[in-house]
C-alpha cells in the first residue's frame, strides 16, 4: 500500500527560516502568517490530504470518471471529499476576506496545493481550476459580475473552469473559432467546441463558472480579436442562485493515460449565455492571470507527485532487503541488505530528494514574490517582484515538470520490477504526472516564453531579479569557510548560465531560430542554476541553525548533504546544456522537412 | 490511428553497407546472407509486423489478458496471429536447421525481432520467451532431451518460459527457495512460487516447456546451489506428445502499466516434474546464456519501441499546423505551418532518430559478434567476439532501454496534450516501454554487472575489443577532410571514457563503493561513445557512397546530417557525466540509512 506524509517540516522551515516571512510583516495579510498559525493550518491540511484525499487516489485511478447523457459522475468517494473540503473552508484560504476566504497569501496557499496533488492529483485538480478562475474574474470582471460569483466560488459551492483550446488549434489561440455574438441585453452568445477542459463537467458543485476565451463578431483575426466570456452551466436567477440550464453540455471525456479521476471535457457551447470579461479584444491579456498561476500550479505538481514517489521508494529501499553492500555485509542480522546500502538506490533517491526540495524552495520563493508583486506597498518592490515572478514562470512550469517527471521514473526504477506492477501505486505517478509537461503550455512553449519575450523584455530587465541577488550572494560568501566549496560550483553554472545567455542575445538578434534551438536546454540550465542557489541559501540556514544550537541538528545535517549532492552530483549538467545550445541552429534545420 | 512502416531500408543498410557481412561468407550460415535473400525476409517480415501484429497493438492493449481459475487467455486476434507466425515459420528463422529451423545468424534475426517489437511488444514477448529457451536447452540439455523439446520449440507449436524470480528475491537469485527432489528416474519434483513470469500461461501453444531455476535437496546455500531444471506444462507421452496435465498451475496474472497483451504469470509448481538441464549446482551459469541474448532482445525493445515512436511524431509533426516559423511563414498556403518548422519540435525528433538508427547500428553490430562468437571457424576470433558480446551486452540492455523511453517520451512531448490521449497510441509507448528498464536485470544492476565485472574480467581484456578499433579509427581518420570534424568530437569524448575507466579502476580498487557510485554514469558515458562510434563509421560508409554516385543520395545525405547531430547536441553529455563520476561515492555515503 502506498504511503503519503505531508512533508510539514519542510514547509515550515521554507517559510519561517528560508523566507523568513516575519520580515514582510508590513505587507497586507503577512502579520497572521506566523509560525503557529501556519502550524496549525499545515497540521489540518496535512490531516485532510492523508486521511480523505489519500485513500482515495488507486480506487479513482481504477475505476475513472463517467459520462453518460452529458453528465459526469468521478469515481465513488470524490463527491464526499469535496464537500468535506468545503466544509473545512479549505477552498477559501487565499479568497479574498470580502468575498469570505481567510485572504492568506499564497505562501500559506501553495504547500497545502501540493499537499493535495501529492495525496491525490485527480482530486485536486477540481478546486485548483476553480482558483485560476476566481484569480481571473476578481482580476478583470465588473464589479456586477464580481460580486455574482466571487463569494460562491470562494466556498467552493460553485467551481471554475478554463476553456482555451479547441480541436485544432493547440497552443496557437490566434486560430480561435468560437464566436460571440452580442445581445441586445449586453450578453453575448456563444457558440463553438473546446477540448481538454478539466473539470469541465461533474455533479460536486452547484453550479460550474466557465471561462471561455472567444471571438466576438467583427473581432479582429489572430490573437487580437480575442474575448474572455464567463459562461455560467446553470443561468443564475434574479436572487442570484443557480436556474435553468444554460446552452453548454459536456459532448465527451477524454481517455487518458492517467489523471483518471479528474474529468477532460469535450465542451460544446451552442448559444449559451455569456457575460464580457475585461475589455473586449483584450481577452488574452486577462486569460494570462489565469494561466501564469496555472503555470505555477503545473510546476508545483511536478514537485508534488515528485515527493509522493520519493517517500514510497525510499521506504521500500529501507525495507526491500535483497543482495549484500559492495563492502560487505552491513545488517548482519538480516538475511540480505536493503537496498538503501547500494549506491546507485542511493543517488536514484538523493537526485530526487535534492530535486524535491530544492524546487519547493524555489517554487516558494517565486510565491513570495507572486504575493509582494500582488500586495507590497511599495511600487518599487512590487515591479521587482513582478518581474522575478515572470521570468521565473516559465523555468518553474517546465523545469519542476520535467525534472518532476524524470524523478518519479526514479522513484518507479528503486522498485525494479515491483515498480511495473499497479498495487504498488508507482506506475500511477508516472502515468499521473506526464501529462504535467504538456498542459497549460508545453515544456517548449515555456522555453521560447522564456527566451522569445522574457529575456528581451524591457531590454532585460527582468533578468536582473535573477542575476543580481545570485551575483552577490557568490561574491558575499565564496571566501565562507563552510559554505565556500558549494559557493565555487554554484559560480561555475551560473558562468556557464551568463555565457548562454549573452550568446543567446547576440545570437538570437541576428537569427531568432539560434535563440529558439538553444531555448529548452537554456531553461534547463537556469532551472539547474536557481535550484543550485536554493541550495546554497538553504545550506547557509540549516548552517547558521546548526552553529547556533539548532535542536533538530539531523534536519540541518542532511540539508548539507543534500546541497553537496546538488553541487556535485546535478549542477554538472550545466556544462553539457552550455555545449549544446552553442552548437546552435544548424544541426537541428539541416535535414529537409520531408526527410523527417 | 497510429501507423508503423518496418524500416527495411535501414537494415538492409546496417547489413551489407554497414557491418558488410559479404565480407563473412567463411563463417557457417553466412554465406546465404545475400542482399536478396534479406530483402525478401525483410520485405515479408514487414508484412507480417505491419498487417498481422500492427492491427492488434492497441486493442491488445485496451483488451488485456484474461485469467480465470488458471487458464489465460491473451487478447482477441492473438491466437489466430500466433498461427500465422508459426505457419509462416517465424519461429524457426535463427533456430538450427537439425530442428527443422532455418539456421539463420542473429543478424537475420534481430531486425525480424525488432519489427515485431514496435508492430506489437505484448505478442513478441511470447515468441521471444521461447527463443531464449530454446538457446538454454540447445546449449545445456542432454540430446536426449533436446531432442525432445528442441523440434517442436522451433516450430513454435511449443512455447518456452523463464522462471527465476521469486517473491522475495528480485535480483538475489541466492535466495530462491524454490526445491527439486530428486526422484528414483532420475527426474525431480519442483516446488515453489515463481513471479514475473512472461508468457507463463496462455492457450497459444500445445505445450509450454518452463525453464526453472531451483536448489536440490542438500544443495550449498546461495548462488552456487541453484540448478536448471525443464517443466513442461503437459508431460510427454512416449511419443513425444503432450500427455497429462503436470503439477505446474498459473496462480494469477499481474495489473501492470502496459505490455497489456503479454501475460505476466505467477507461477505454482507444486511437485511438478523436472528435469535437470546441465550439471547440478550450475543452473546459474546455464540461465545466463539465456539472460544474455535476452538482455540484447530487451535492449532492442528499447529501440523497436522509440522507432514506433518517432514515426509517428514525425509524421504528426508534419500534419499538425500551428503557429509561424520564427523566422516568418514557411508553408503560405496553410493557415499555419506544420509544427515541424519549430526548432525545439525537431530537436526533439532528431533526438528520436538519431538515437534510434545510432542504437540499432550498435546492437546489430554487437548481434554480428554474438554470431562470430557462435560461429565463427577460429577460435581466436571466437574468444574476441565473445569479449566484445560480454562488454556490450550491458550496454546494450541498459543504455538502449534508458534513452529508448527517454526517446518515446520526447515522441509523446511532439504532441502536445494529445500525447496524453489514448487514441493516439503514444501514451501506450511509454507504458509499455517502462517495463524494458526493470526487468532482466535493472539498468542500476547492468551497470554494476560492467563496471564490477566486465571491466575487470581477464585484467581489463574485455575493454580492448571496443578501445582498440576506436582508437584506430580515430587515428585513421582525423585528418579527413570530411570525416574529420566529427572525429574530433568522438575523440574527445573517448577522452573522457578512457579517464573515466582509468578513474574507476584505480579508485574501485581501493574502495567498491567509488566504483559503484559512478556504475549508470559510466555505462551512459560509454553507450554514448559507442553510439558516437557507430556513427562515425555510418557516416564512412555513407559519404563513399555518395562519393560513388550513389542513386539513394537523400538517404545517404540524412544520415551525415544524423551524425552530426548527434556529435553536437548529445555526444556533449559525457562531460558532465564525467565530472559526476569523478565526484566519487562520498556525496552518495554521507547520509545515514535511516534518513532517507
Amino acid at each position: 500500500m502506498p504511503i503519503y506524509q505531508a512533508p510539514v517540516r519542510d514547509m515550515r522551515y521554507l517559510l519561517h527560516d528560508f523566507l523568513e516571512v516575519g520580515r514582510y510583516s508590513n505587507v497586507p495579510g503577512f502579520a497572521d502568517v506566523t509560525p503557529d498559525l501556519t502550524d496549525a493550518i499545515f497540521e489540518e491540511a496535512a490531516k485532510f490530504s492523508q486521511e480523505v484525499c489519500f485513500p482515495l487516489n488507486q480506487s479513482g485511478d481504477e475505476e475513472g470518471c463517467h459520462w453518460e447523457k452529458g453528465k459526469v459522475t468521478p469515481p465513488k468517494g470524490f463527491k464526499e471529499a469535496y464537500d468535506a473540503f468545503k466544509a473545512g473552508g479549505w477552498n477559501g484560504l487565499t479568497c479574498e476576506t470580502e468575498h469570505g476566504g481567510q485572504g492568506l497569501p499564497n505562501i500559506v496557499g501553495l504547500p497545502f496545493m501540493e499537499m493535495m496533488i501529492s495525496s491525490n492529483i485527480s482530486f485536486a485538480t477540481y478546486p485548483g481550476l476553480s482558483r485560476g478562475a476566481y484569480e481571473a474574474i476578481k482580476r478583470n470582471a465588473s464589479k456586477e459580475l464580481k460580486d455574482r460569483y466571487l463569494p460562491k466560488m470562494a466556498t467552493g459551492e460553485w467551481s471554475g473552469t478554463m476553456n482555451l483550446t479547441e480541436p485544432h488549434c493547440g497552443t496557437d489561440l490566434g486560430l480561435i473559432r468560437t464566436k460571440a455574438e452580442p445581445q441586445p441585453d449586453g450578453s453575448y452568445k456563444i457558440t463553438g467546441t473546446k477540448i481538454f477542459i478539466s473539470a469541465g463537467e461533474h455533479d460536486m458543485a452547484e453550479n460550474i463558472v466557465h471561462l471561455v476565451l472567444a471571438r466576438v463578431t467583427g473581432a479582429p483575426e489572430g490573437i487580437r480579436g480575442i474575448s474572455l466570456f464567463i459562461v455560467p452551466k446553470f443561468m443564475l436567477k434574479p436572487d442570484g442562485s443557480p436556474g435553468e440550464r444554460n446552452g453548454v453540455t459536456c459532448g465527451s471525456i477524454e481517455k487518458k493515460m492517467g489523471l483518471k479521476g479528474s474529468a477532460t471535457c469535450v465542451m460544446n457551447y451552442d448559444s449559451a449565455t455569456g457575460y464580457l470579461v475585461g475589455d473586449l479584444h483584450k481577452g488574452m491579456r486577462a486569460m494570462f492571470v489565469m494561466m501564469n498561476e496555472a503555470r505555477i500550479g503545473v510546476g508545483m505538481q511536478g514537485v508534488g507527485l515528485s515527493e509522493l514517489a520519493y517517500q514510497n521508494a525510499a521506504n521500500y529501499a529501507k525495507e526491500r532487503i535483497q543482495g549484500r553492500s559492495l563492502t560487505g555485509t552491513k545488517y548482519p542480522d538480516k538475511a540480505a541488505d536493503p537496498i538503501i546500502v547500494h549506491p546507485d538506490v542511493r543517488k536514484m533517491l538523493l537526485t530526487m530528494r535534492a530535486f524535491n526540495e530544492g524546487a519547493r524552495a524555489l517554487a516558494m520563493w517565486t510565491a513570495l514574490h507572486a504575493d509582494l508583486a500582488d500586495r507590497h506597498p511599495d511600487e518599487s518592490v512590487r515591479r521587482d517582484a513582478e518581474d522575478l515572478l515572470a521570468l521565473m514562470t516559465p523555468i518553474i512550469k517546465a523545469y519542476l515538470t520535467d525534472m518532476g517527471y524524470e524523478s518519479i521514473n526514479w522513484g518507479v526504477q528503486c522498485y525494479g520490477g515491483h515498480g511495473y506492477i499497479k498495487e504498488h501505486g508507482m506506475e500511477q505517478i508516472i502515468r499521473d504526472a506526464r501529462i504535467t509537461q504538456l498542459y497549460e503550455g508545453t515544456s517548449g512553449i515555456q522555453a521560447l516564453d522564456l527566451v522569445g519575450r522574457k529575456l528581451p523584455q524591457h531590454m532585460g530587465r527582468l533578468l536582473r531579479q535573477f542575476f543580481h541577488p545570485v551575483d552577490q550572494f557568490i561574491h558575499e560568501h565564496v571566501d565562507d569557510a563552510k559554505l565556500g566549496p558549494l559557493v565555487m560550483q554554484l559560480a561555475k553554472s551560473f558562468a556557464r548560465l551568463q555565457q548562454a545567455t549573452a550568446w543567446l542575445a547576440e545570437q538570437g538578434l541576428k537569427d531568432p531560430m539560434q535563440a529558439g534551438s538553444g531555448a529548452s536546454d537554456y531553461l534547463k540550465l537556469f532551472g539547474l542554476v536557481a535550484v543550485g542557489y536554493m541550495w546554497l541559501r538553504m545550506a547557509k540556514v540549516s548552517l547558521a541553525k546548526l552553529a547556533e544550537g539548532d535542536g533538530d541538528k539531523a534536519f540541518h545535517q542532511n540539508k548539507l548533504h543534500l546541497a553537496r549532492f546538488f553541487m556535485e552530483k546535478m549542477l554538472p549538467d550545466t556544462s553539457s546544456l552550455l555545449s549544446k545550445i552553442m552548437a546552435g541552429a544548424e544541426p537541428l534545420m539541416a535535414m529537409d522537412d520531408a526527410a523527417f
